[in-house]
């Protein structure tokens, strides 16, 4: 796949650009911007590069652009390439679907399938841009930016010394997360809690007497929880982790008390996974208890673009639940897609910030909604119960005896450089099925509040 | 098939057998003894042989054992040979699960697919017991027996003249219904209602303008609700199921209040289908309004020897749910099983009644209860709503992809002239998916009445 590199260009010279945050997201932003010659300069308010959590899943979708990035042995080198993806009953243990990676797998999707952990992509992603030219900053909070005719003012905060400074640029990327100050000059709306709460925790693999032959991506799923098991940093570290939906939660939410702010903490940890096989309650001694992760995501947006100069990608446009394992990926397509959108249109001389941030929102939105949505459904199908439950692994047996990539096509098959949602914007749309599906949680919250939808703000 | 039809033969004369019930299993008894040449008496207690309903399906276990006894021709004629069987969501009306009764289908299961009006099969029935040399008396019940060492002493009733009698039989066969006297000298139990009603019509097809085409058995299936349409009578009269999931039912199951009599009543039915697709709640208007079925059935039966000379068989050991459309056919499979093993070890010279009875037992109680069981899970299947819905489309939309005959083989490839559940006990035996599945009502009821399971008595 050498051939795929991307080769620094120069399309972008002179072209400047702030990014507003250094997760993943941003990273990638600077870097595939980086790579097409632009003046990049990112701003994280954090003191140091650093990304909570453990293992990250990243589809074929995601390794072909790091592939492309020119990062494909390094982050080989830093993770783990499972050989296949298993879901297993959290009640018997039961196999209901194996996902062979094999090489028709790589052939079909034009890439393998990578597991790492969230620190390293970070730092290789930060190295990499830097690498590539782009100044990264520690510690500099981003609070808000003017657009102008010529481009746009952006406000920021030096943390240590508590001082402010104007910084001029063409256009402001802004990566800050599911809070981000940015969204809101969109859309009023709140992150929505699933109800569901994660646990994770990492240790030693080659002395854990019951995991050291592990070479899979494990997906227990069962009523109200699940738990996944994987391998990471070439097989030294075990990645685990236990979700479970939060009965103290659920009960706030139903009757309309105040939410307690420790819902699913360690208490509710304890039983939660009482209704599942024994093997799972024997390996929940290794997750950490000092951390939870209360799971949220939002409502899609259908526009991405702030103003002429501003545009919202990774987790401030669309905050996914975990479930597609895409939340990471989706970021760095939004940061593919923008530099790659640009580059062409100043390829052919034709470098309008408004008609390119119309286009790439216009790509990326339609893909982005669609799995959020589809990833709220992937939750409730993972953890449904009783007839419903046999239901479900009937459909996972079955989806293995034919072929299990008509499931997953759409979402490892997908490559913004086809332009697919702004040629056909049909294609965006949701499957039928899913397009008349709502999600219970939210349905608890609308019928609280009276059924009134977030408000949309005109700007 | 015409070399299967079974010749009328001699290894149970001599042998006098009263059958209690003139319904479908009755006649279905009386016919399979009659032509072993036994001595065959029937008493129904109704004026006359008559069954309550409209159409009947009969898979090809039931079209098999009809052709057995050389009933081919006239039910063929009587009734309507479908193509093909389809599912349909009722919510979308999208076909699901398209079943073909074509030459394969006919080929793997040695027998077509037949739709039957009661009337007409019993009619059928009734006869050929008759022809075949069986006594059949109306207006006659059995009120009760006592086995004696030479056989059995049964009390019957004349109805219209109120007078009472002793007959003596060697065997006495207790086809008399879900409401069985002879059931009770086994299990004290109570039918279990399913909290669904149906309500049914017929109607005439050829000018019906929606409808004239039809050519299958259909079936909507949705949330709280199915709805089923079949040909009758070779494509004369249009049949048609309406089945609902009664609110009123379920408020007083849940809330532990009395159980009004008349749940599903007309007030009910005429919401029940609002969330359906128009063009179901456009067919209602044909449904008959002054019946209604309140369905019901009861835990499945180990054992269905009542003494050395009694066995209930029919509705009286395992009245099913409707869902899988085998109520009737497993009563002629009883009937069928109980006519062979006689003869066969008549036929060795080692016709034991006790032995006999076992046999008969042990054979077909697991064959019933698997289906009695799968036909509550099977029903809820059906019913189940949200994602489970989406979840149970795609299983059925699986099924058609690959094949479905794995769901059914066990249902319609059944011959108790094996002996398969005899030599291997454990063919009887649930999925091991049902076995740990827990039907919804029965939980709600256990619940209410602090998990006492139905007393079992010793004889």
């Amino acid at each position: 796949m050498t051939q795929h590199i991307l080769q620094a260009s120069a399309e972008l010279r002179g072209q400047r650009f702030i990014i507003a945050g250094g997760g993943i997201g941003g990273a990638a932003g600077a870097l595939a911007l980086s790579l097409r010659g632009a003046d990049v300069t990112l701003y994280e308010r954090a003191p140091e590069f650093k990304e909570v959590g453990a293992g990250l899943q990243i589809g074929p979708h995601g390794v072909r652009m790091l592939e492309k990035w020119g990062l494909k042995d390094k982050v080989f080198a830093a993770g783990y390439l499972p050989e296949r993806m298993q879901f297993r009953d959290a009640i018997t243990t039961e196999p209901i679907l194996t996902m062979d990676f094999d090489e028709d797998f790589q052939r079909h999707y034009g890439g393998r399938y990578l597991v790492i952990h969230r620190s390293d992509l970070l730092s290789i992603l930060v190295e990499a841009a830097q690498e590539a030219g782009a100044t990264l900053h520690n510690g500099v909070q981003v609070l808000g930016a003017d657009t102008h005719a010529d481009g746009v003012t952006v406000h920021i905060e030096h943390r240590a010394e508590g001082t402010r400074e104007d910084v001029e640029a063409d256009i402001l990327v802004a990566f800050d997360g599911i809070h981000s100050v940015f969204r809101g000059e969109i859309v009023r709306d709140e992150p929505v809690p699933s109800a569901y709460v994660a646990y994770r925790g990492t240790s030693e693999l080659p002395t854990d007497p019951d995991m050291s032959g592990l070479k899979d991506v494990i997906g227990y799923i069962g009523p109200r929880c699940h738990f996944i098991q994987y391998p990471l940093r070439h097989g030294e570290l075990l990645n685990q982790v236990a979700v479970f939906q939060s009965p103290r939660y659920l009960k706030a939410l139903t009757e309309g008390t105040e939410v307690p702010d420790d819902w699913g903490n360690n208490e509710e940890f304890r039983t939660a996974f009482d209704h599942t096989h024994e093997f799972i309650q024997g390996r929940l001694g290794s997750m950490w208890l000092d951390t939870w992760w209360q799971m949220s995501d939002r409502e899609p947006l259908d526009n991405w673009v702030v103003s002429d100069r501003i545009i919202v990608m990774g987790d401030a446009a669309h905050p996914p639940l975990q479930y597609l394992a895409s939340g990471a990926v989706m970021a760095m397509e939004d940061a593919e897609c923008l530099a790659l959108y640009a580059s062409q249109a100043a390829a052919k001389g034709e470098l309008d910030w408004p008609s390119v941030l119309a286009e790439v929102s216009g790509e990326r939105a339609p893909r982005c909604a669609r799995i959020q949505i589809t990833g709220r459904f992937w939750g409730e199908l993972w953890h449904v119960d009783g007839v419903s439950r046999l239901i479900r692994n009937e459909t996972f047996r079955q989806a293995g005896r034919t072929s299990w990539y008509r499931y997953v096509d759409w979402l490892w098959g997908y490559d913004a450089g086809r332009r697919e949602y702004l040629r056909d914007p049909s294609k965006g749309e949701l499957p039928e099925e899913l397009q008349e599906w709502e999600y219970q949680i939210h349905k608890i919250i609308a019928r609280r509040e009276g059924e009134a939808a977030p408000e949309e703000l005109t700007i």
